[in-house]
């Protein structure tokens, strides 16, 4: 298989796993829920079935897919993961905090709703998820299930995705005058996109009932995956904006953007990102052919376009 | 035992639980995290350990207790679920939804700390809940753990509480002009403040594995003393803000609250109280003089002041 090849894949899957996600938001209340309020149900599917690439999800399906896990499992949980991703930025784009109105070419979901429809749908998309991994159509043993929902809760909150938001604002200077070495930025990003990232590639060995070895590769492959993902971005950023070098690097710099790339230009970046994509391969070895496609998912998480 | 030892015995357990709480937020990340943020953790900090009575952890105490369910399982429930509880203040206080600068006698957490780092802390307050619940000593049986979690979502969710304040924005005017009727008053106060009350109820009889009838009468005075406890809160707000019933009444309707006070008058709203009181004392029958400190819960639902 081909990047290109994996790029078609990629497609395909977001549009089966964009159906399979509709269908959760279903407009009657399931058993213990009182009702559904018609603008909440809204504003979480405008938040959630917006397309985007849905790597995440993809990934805890290839994961599974080394296990033999039944497809539906491995989407249930992709689901439950999308929605945490997408409560993210959701709540990161709000005025208060990064003040994005725009995303994936529409309107955030704030500027689409409002600042209050947005918090509450961020809230419950988040809810959601644990909700999801909770049914037993996610896996027919509740012992896995409540290890899914415990690596996620530890990857979303406090020591994860949101404590590592709360350091990109205070990176940004937003208390104060902030100076952060790269051990601050390594840290920031392994929490803020690091941990769903790892989490996705973590999941499927859950769901698989990996061993500890095979637990233990999959858990290095998100995170090399996960710091790669990072530093494309971050390059892409740069790209996008300038052409020279030196000034795209000194862009990052007066903007207070804690990257790798602002810490070490973009040809240290890109040396980084080779290191973290050979990483990712080299944690695979042990799944043999049948972690090609994972294989490929890191090269694409290194290459990606906007 | 009266009411006036049922309020000593409340008081004794807020220390208790607050204690309790206290040590679930350990500076240390717990395994699987990677960080914790120390402005983010006092943040959180701030919004859970504030004080408070602590009703919803004394009700799945006092339940659980029925079952003669360990104290720790039982303390544990009612932390994660005072979580959820202290998220839902601390995001309804936000500028962009009811901008409440005060809250048992301190600024709220907006004020103490700033908007993005309320989001961040209530969010990650909300991701805690599910954290403490997935682990083994909430419960050693993974499929009661995994049966709160779920009722929790729900509970809390867009069929919930997240949903019960989005019908509360909604009833205020703020998405259009409204007008709400007897019930949907009562459906939004069911979501709203109902719903985390009632799983408040339910949690023990799940964690002393109930039987169905067991946990009917469970559900049922849950509800019960939610819809008691919603009203004393409408009357209170009456009796505080003006002696004289007319202008109050008139206060409500102006101000576009939905409440059954603005809807029936204080007096029809205080025959609704009586007959909430009723229906969780007699809910509570199956259980006999075991379920006697929650009769009383019940009466110090409908008799509580500020």
């Amino acid at each position: 298989m081909s990047l290109s090849q994996l790029n078609t894949r990629l497609g395909a899957f977001a549009s089966e796993f964009g159906a399979f996600l509709d269908r959760q938001f279903s407009v009657e209340p399931a058993d213990g829920e009182i009702a559904r309020p018609k603008r909440l149900l809204e504003a979480m599917r405008y938040a959630a079935l917006a397309g985007g690439k849905r790597l995440r999800p993809f990934l805890v399906v290839e994961t599974a897919a080394l296990f033999f896990v039944p497809r539906n499992s491995a989407l249930m949980t992709g689901a439950a993961l999308e929605c945490v991703h997408c409560y993210s930025l959701a709540h990161d784009d709000l005025p208060a905090m990064d003040n994005d109105d725009m995303r994936r070419g529409r309107p955030t979901l704030h500027k689409a709703f409002d600042d209050a429809t947005a918090i509450l749908a961020g809230d419950s998309l988040l809810t959601f998820a644990f909700d999801l991994l909770a049914r037993p159509q996610t896996h027919p043993d509740a012992t896995v299930r409540v290890l899914l929902i415990g690596e996620l809760a530890r990857s979303a909150g406090l020591g994860g995705m949101a404590g590592g938001q709360m350091l990109d604002l205070a990176a940004e200077g937003r208390f104060g005058k902030s100076a952060i070495d790269e051990s601050g930025v390594l840290t920031l990003q392994r929490m803020k996109t690091g941990a769903l990232l790892r989490f996705a590639a973590v999941a499927g060995g859950i769901l698989g009932q990996a061993d500890t070895k095979q637990a233990a590769a999959l858990s290095r492959y998100g995170e090399a995956l996960g710091a790669a993902f990072q530093i494309a971005d971050d390059l892409l950023d740069v790209e996008g904006d300038a052409a020279t070098i030196g000034k795209a690097v000194g862009k990052d710099a007066t903007s207070g953007k804690a990257t790798l790339v602002g810490l070490l230009g973009v040809e240290g970046a890109r040396g980084r990102l080779s290191k973290y994509v050979a990483e990712a391969h080299e944690a695979l070895a042990p799944f043999g052919k049948a972690g090609e496609t994972l294989r490929l998912a890191a090269d694409y998480a290194a290459a990606r376009k906007r």
